[in-house]
This record gives C-alpha cells, sequence and structure tokens, in this order.
C-alpha cells in the first residue's frame, strides 16, 4: 500500500454549509496553555547557568551608561559602582527581583474583553516590531509609511490568534523621527482595542505615551493599573545606555510595565557558544530587571530575550537555526526559576521573501517559543530580512501559525467525549467515521482549520490559478483592510488625545533623530 | 533603538576562507540524542489511553483478512477469533511484544560506518516514501520514473542530515508495477550504500527484496542480523489485510524489521478527537506487532504511525495543524513505556510547491517529531502534495532541516569551552566578540550553517538574482547529481544481482498491479 492520503470524496458535505458560516479558532484574550514546559536543561544544568552569571554580574559586571541616576540607585543597593561600571554581590539582583516584581499582571486594554494577563501558563502573541521597511506583492519592498502602521494595526486587530497591537509594527518613515510616536501610539488606540506597546526611543517619547494613556484609562487608573508594555533592549555586552534607561524609568515610575531585553546576535555580541549567550543573557536580564525594581518596586517587568546566531562567514544575522532555540528553551526554563514573565520567539527569518525559508525559520522559532513556554511572543507575525521588513503576506501566513499555536498549547481533550470510544465501538474495522454521530457531533471544532493553506486536490488547485501560499496570503490581507471596521471610540477621548497631540507636536520642531 | 539586527560586517574575515573548507554537519550513521522527550500526557493520561486501547483490543478486536495463518496463531496464542476478528484478553499484545520485541536494533548497511541502530535515544532521518510523481522547477509536476528514483537514491546518499536510503522514494512507473521492486532494490544497492528498505507489495516481492539482501550480506548473516526495515501499513480502522501480513511474515521469518503502521486521516479513518484517535493507533500498532512476535519472536518490530486530519470541509488530508502534533507527542510517549522503536514524522505538507505553506507545514511536523523521539523518521525530505509528489527542491529544502535537528538533539554544550566564562572575560561590556580568543578556537563549528538560507544583505541578494528558497535548492540538487559519485560496490555481487534480477524478471509476466 502507498504511504498517501487517500483522498475522501464529499467528506461531511451535508455539513459543509454550517461549518463555513463559524470559525474554528475561538477568540480569546490570550492563549492557556495546558501541556508541560519543554525543558533542555536539567537543574544541574540550570544551576551551573545561574552560578556563572551570578559570577558575571560579581567580577565583569554591567555598565549603566549615560545615567547618573541608576549608578546612585545602585550604589544604595549595595553594588560596587566604579564610574559607570556597576558589580553586584552575588544574589543581589536576584533577591531584588524576586522581593517585589510579580509573577505575573494585567495589562488592560481599552476594552477589557482584550485584557491580558502576562505571565503564568499564558501566551500573549504579539506583531513584530520596529522594521523601516515594508513588502507586499504588489509594490516590493519600499520604506513604511503611517498608512502602513495603521494597515498592520488594523491586520492585527482582526486576527483571531493575535492578542496585542504592538508597538512599532513598522517604522511610520513619513513622520518625523522625534514625532511618530505620537501618531503609533494613537493609531493603537484609535484603530485597534487591544492593548498595545509605548515609546521607547526618549524618556519624554515613553512620557508622552504615558500622558496619552492617562487620557484613555484616567489619571488615577494607570497609577494603579497597567496599561503599557514597553521594550527596553540592553546594549549587549553587558550595557545599558542612557535612553533605553530613561525611558525604563519613566514606565516604572508610572507603575507601567517593561520588558528588559538582552538583544543580541551569539557570535557577535555575546559568546559563540548557546551556554555562554545564556549566561550573558541571564546576567543582563537580572541587572535590568533589578533596576526596575530599584526604581519602583512591584512595576511589572518581563525578562525578554532576542538572540539569534551571526554567521561566521559573512556576520550576517542567521535565523531557525538550532543554537538560538537551544538558546530560547534554557532562558525560558531561567524565566520561570527567577518567577517572572517571559519575552522572546516570533516568526523570525533571514528571507527576503515570504518563500519556503522564510516559513522553515519562522516555523521553527514559533514552535521553540511556544514549547518552551513564552509569555509575551513579540515579532510573532510580519517579520522578514532580520526585521528590516514587515511584510504583508508574511503576517497573514505567521498569524495562522499563531493561531496553530494557540490550539497545540491547549494539549489534549481527555473528556468521555475526547477519548470517543463510542465512537470506536460504532464503526469498527474497516468500516468509516465520516458518517458516525461522534463525528457529527464534533466537527465543527474538530481540527484546526488554516485560514491560508490550500488543501485541495491538484486538479482543484491548479482551476483555482495555481496560487502559491503567498499570493494567498496576499488575497487576504487585502479583503481584510476592505472589510475592517474600527472599533467604537468615545469621541471624547478622540478629541483629547487629537487635541494632545497637535499641541505637544507644535511645541518642538521636526527632527530625524 | 530598533528591534533588529545589525549586520557585523566583516565578521570573521580572516576565518573565512578556512571555513568554507569544512562542513559544520558532522556526517553521522544516526542523530544522538542528549535532550529530554516533550511529553504533552501526563501518567494518568497514557494509562487512560493504554487502557482505552485495550478495551478497543478486548471488546471490538482487530480483523486479520485474507490470511489465514495469523488467525491459525491468534487461536494459538489465546485469542478470541470469530471468522476474520480478533479479540485480545486484556494485556495480551503487550505481554508478548514485550517478552520477545527488541527495545532496539541494528541494521546493517553494506557499508558498515553506515550501520544505523534504530530505537533509544537516536533518530534515524529517512527521505519520503511512495509518491506516484515527481516535481521540479524544470519541469514542473510529471509521472515518477527510475531515473528519479535513481537520483533520490543518490542525493539521499550525499545528504549528511539523512541516515538511510528509504523505500520506495517515488514510484518508477515506467517499469510495470510487478517487476519495480528489483529495480527499486537494486537502486538501493548500487547506487548508495546507506541502509534501505524493501517492497511489500506482496509477500513475493518481499521474498525477492530477502533474495536479493542475501546476495550482498550473505545468507547465513542475514538469518543472524537485521538488513532491510519494511513499511507494514494497517488497513485502518482496525484491520489488516492479506497483503501486507504476508510482507510482514516474510520479513520477521527472516530475521528482518518491520514498522507496523496505522496509517489514518483522523475524523475519516479514525475519530475525529485526538485521544480516541491515539487510542485506536495504539490497539492497531499492539496486534500488529504481536502479529509479528508471533511469527517470529524477536523479530524487531517498530511502532509507526502516519497521522493526517482530515478536512471536514473537504475531506482532503491537512498537515503541520495542532492536533496530528499532539497526536503525534502522545503516540511516542506510548511507544516508549512499551518499549520499542518508534516511527513517524517527516517533512509532510499538502502544498503542491516548495512554497510557505510546504514549508511551514515540514517544519511543523520536523519540529514535532524530533522533540517527540521519533527513532525512524520516514518521510523526512522530498514530501509534497500529502505524499502524491516527491519535490526536488522540496527534499533539499528538507534536508536542510533534519541537519538542523540533527544538531537541536545533541542539545547544550556544558563543558568549560562551552560554558564561555573567559570569553565574557576578556570581551566585557560593550564590546564585541568576534576577534577574542573563544571565538576564533570555536567558530568552525560554532553554529548551525545551512545550505539553503540565503543570509545576505537585502542589496546582496539582489545582485545574486533576487532567487527564492526554492530556487536555490533547484541550483543545489542538480549540482549534487552532476558531482556523484557511487560509492564501490564489488563487482561480483553488483554481477550476482544483475544476474538475479534478469533471471526472475523473465518468469513471469509484465503486470500493471
Amino acid at each position: 500500500m502507498s504511504e498517501r492520503p487517500r483522498r475522501r470524496r464529499g467528506a461531511g458535505r451535508k455539513a459543509k454549509h454550517a461549518a463555513r458560516q463559524k470559525p474554528t479558532v475561538e477568540i480569546s484574550a490570550w492563549a492557556d496553555r495546558k501541556i508541560p514546559y519543554f525543558e533542555v536543561l536539567d537543574e544541574e544544568g540550570l544551576e551551573l547557568i545561574e552560578n556563572n552569571a551570578e559570577t558575571v554580574l560579581e567580577e565583569i559586571g554591567i555598565e549603566f551608561r549615560e545615567f547618573p541616576r541608576a549608578l546612585e540607585l545602585w550604589r544604595e543597593a549595595g553594588a560596587d559602582v566604579d564610574g559607570e561600571r556597576v558589580r553586584f554581590p552575588r544574589g543581589l539582583c536576584r533577591s531584588i527581583i524576586q522581593k517585589s516584581a510579580p509573577a505575573e499582571f494585567m495589562q488592560h486594554a481599552r476594552n477589557p474583553e482584550r485584557n491580558v494577563i502576562i505571565g503564568g501558563d499564558r501566551t500573549v502573541f504579539v506583531p513584530a516590531y520596529g522594521s523601516p521597511f515594508v513588502r507586499d506583492l504588489d509594490q516590493g519592498r519600499r520604506y513604511a509609511t503611517l498608512e502602513d502602521f495603521e494597515n498592520f494595526v488594523k491586520l492585527t486587530y482582526m486576527s483571531p490568534g493575535l492578542h496585542h497591537s504592538g508597538g512599532t509594527v513598522c517604522e511610520p518613515v513619513n513622520v518625523p523621527v522625534n514625532k511618530r510616536h505620537f501618531d503609533m501610539v494613537y493609531s493603537h488606540i484609535k484603530y485597534s482595542d487591544k492593548p498595545f506597546m509605548g515609546s521607547v526611543t526618549a524618556p519624554e517619547r515613553a512620557q508622552d505615551t504615558v500622558d496619552m494613556a492617562k487620557l484613555v484609562f484616567g489619571e488615577e487608573f494607570i497609577q494603579e493599573n497597567t496599561v503599557v508594555t514597553s521594550l527596553i533592549n540592553a546594549n549587549s555586552p553587558l550595557t545599558f545606555d542612557g535612553t533605553m534607561l530613561g525611558a525604563a524609568t519613566v514606565y516604572a515610575e508610572n507603575n507601567q510595565a517593561t520588558v528588559i531585553s538582552p538583544f543580541l546576535l551569539a557570535g557577535a555580541m555575546s559568546p559563540v557558544t548557546v551556554a555562554g549567550t545564556v549566561t550573558q543573557i541571564l546576567a543582563e536580564a537580572l541587572a535590568g530587571m533589578a533596576y526596575v525594581q530599584l526604581v519602583r518596586p512591584g512595576a511589572p517587568v518581563v525578562f525578554g530575550t532576542f538572540a539569534a546566531a551571526v554567521s561566521m562567514q559573512s556576520g550576517a544575522p542567521t535565523f531557525g537555526t538550532p543554537e538560538p532555540s537551544l538558546i530560547l528553551y534554557a532562558t525560558a526554563a531561567l524565566a520561570r526559576r527567577l518567577g517572572v514573565p517571559f519575552r522572546s520567539g516570533g516568526g523570525l527569518c533571514a528571507s527576503k521573501l515570504s518563500d519556503a525559508q522564510a516559513a522553515y525559520e519562522a516555523a521553527n522559532t514559533l514552535q521553540t517559543a511556544a514549547l518552551a513556554g513564552v509569555n509575551f511572543m513579540l515579532h510573532t507575525a510580519g517579520w522578514l530580512e532580520g526585521g528590516l521588513v514587515m511584510g504583508y503576506e508574511k503576517f497573514i501566513l505567521d498569524a495562522d501559525q499563531a493561531s496553530i499555536l494557540g490550539v497545540m498549547l491547549r494539549g489534549i481533550d481527555l473528556s468521555e467525549n475526547g477519548q470517543a470510544l463510542d465512537a470506536l465501538r460504532e464503526v469498527g474495522p474497516g468500516a468509516h467515521f465520516l458518517g458516525a454521530s461522534h463525528t457529527q457531533a464534533n466537527f465543527e471544532r474538530a481540527f484546526y482549520r488554516s485560514v491560508v493553506a490550500d488543501n485541495n486536490s491538484f486538479e482543484q488547485w491548479e482551476q483555482d490559478g495555481s496560487l502559491d501560499a503567498a499570493q494567498r496570503a496576499h488575497t487576504i490581507w487585502k479583503q481584510m483592510l476592505n472589510d475592517y471596521e474600527a472599533p467604537p471610540l468615545d469621541p471624547a477621548i478622540d478629541e483629547a488625545l487629537t487635541d494632545f497631540i497637535a499641541r505637544r507636536k507644535s511645541e518642538f520642531e521636526d527632527r530625524d533623530y
């Protein structure tokens, strides 16, 4: 017998119409995990890394540059401050974090149904972040504009597999650098009701983000609740700069969440081994998260990491390879032991197109991130070309994968209905299950149904135009933008936001940095 | 700071020449696993499924069709035989298997360096199996020929990530159905020195396979050693047919290995739930493997499974979705508890092309199979269109993934060199690691280097012709076939094989079934 599926014609035909009316993906505010975490290191291995990270913090230390207040806080906390270099007694950072950092926190959205809890057995899928370029099949690769930004906010709003609107989903380069944060934050609020991320490119832009959030949520509410989660990258190796420290400080002072992310290309910005890189990540994250707790004990922090491997031949970043996956698995386990939420992962790839390279690389990282236990999965959808490009078609393809992961995390239904012994009794040897009453009762939500995959026969696929996955994704995002309807926004809030933006934009000159 | 990698120019330039001369993938006979298995069910969940499978075997039973000898053996073993339906006292199949089936076995290759051990903490990657069509970018989709078959044997021989030559890597449809097994087995022996699979489409073809193996390995050797592993599919649900039972019997009598594989599209050939499908798989595999042990106690058997989900809309098989992944994880755990090697997985997809759909779906199943603990990963490379098509470009892309998985399974190096504390001490905050002595000492084998991925800058990629991954894979397989050199084969063995084939082919008429 040939080892290939025999197509069953007319399967479930009588249920076809009904099924088309209902989505198989349940819309939920986040993905709940009911399967275990995948661990690549045992207790002894994790302790070794933890011990080495403490050695790095103690002997080598971390530089806190261009930000004297951080040095003061560290001196008060008992660290050894030498110029901008801070060295830490063993265990100091860990104990500061464990004393006050929450194990999980709710980030409020303007629609309470979209509130997310970040941490614990939950995964929040977030679009990609930071690309100056966009790409789609019509116009190819080009600089991103504010219209592109708005488009990705709308597409994210409409994607059931994505739970969070993200931050700089692409750089709106047609808006001056020092003013685009207003438009980005406004777009997230106006065109979506999912939670969003704030500006980190200058402390005053972080403050503008907080001030805009106050207009939406109320000044008192945000001092007690988290409504923005923002991305603070380390300047690896072993350095935080004044810009990032300034933004982190503003958010922490206002009880808003920060993701403290060592960001590195292993081999260039960290050692060329997995264990060495994980050690560095842990040291950097410990120092950064502890700093946030010194600013305001209890301010939510997420242990973040972004790790790719640098090609030793060209210096280019590579994705979807085994070493960054191993780094991710180990780091996730270290974050759990520390007791804080974890960010990593996403649909990372080096490919220029939404081709097979893009998909293999993205799938490898997405699977790893889901099984490792990422809580806040930045870069889930859209990422191309090492993050230089946000791809419209890639976004649709990745968002479909996010829905797949959401279902996988739910694990296996072991209820009596799930066990299906009666179905086996009803059908018996050699017959088929399509008409069985158990099948009829369960088919609607039985199996994940991709929005992009073509599972038809070759002949049908040819009749439909012989499209590849990117071409189908192209049709989908255009249709989504065509069908988009904005979630309602209180006109008084909208006016307050636009007034605030107009006033603030008039207070200083345009600048390209 | 934008969240995207900064390209480091001139990285490792001085080592560039040397690195090009050496592969980063170590060639080994199989992939050794040093990371844990990923388990989705706990002890209680696995026991529940095992208990339900025993209920299926006891109450419903399995049909052994058109093969009276199987019924006799079952009657002698204490099963309840009613026509062709066999019902089993609880625990009978399990105890038969655990009494005599080996936990792992060596399959010998004609080159002893290519011998594989199937079972335990090892994964053997095997190409796809059974496609009547092939596809490549030059000629599109067309019926496979013997030349295609030979090409895939040669490509597999040259792929360091693949450890086994496979079986019906595609159907050589230009050779009569009842004679093509001679040419397939001969191709595996002639054009490769990796281990291979035998014919299962009729008992006499299985015997021909064994007889050809005797000419290569010697008659006595094969009675003591396993030199062929062959694929026996169940006719799910709950049925084995005379053809498959006949072939399995021939192989078992000759001490050759069989993979007993429930082969099903969940929802059509099994219940529409994960737990119900896993229960059926376990019941079928238990009955099939126990039968083999009744024929010859100790003959190697592999617990196989192939499970896709059927689309409830069209009846088409779907791949890379969460439910088959969950089925695979659970089944692998059940095989481990039983104590036999496990086969599943591969680069499965429904796509017609080597596009993003093909790659997401393939990667999802490949990752799952590797983490679940598949020992014999059939269909690792080449699979397109639900198994109807063997793709040349897909083969190259998947084989690259097999190498990635081989590295990932090795886990994290925690040696002093792996820990890299001295590198961290040498470099310190804000500097970079490219010139560090630790980097220089380790860069050659530091990170996996894909043979297909393009990690260059956009500008460089454009200069190189703006190729997608499939186009690059096309160039690679053509170059490989151009460079192919056959492994030496003793001319006396070659002559004995060709004489045998000529004689046997002359003994009966061509037939198309």
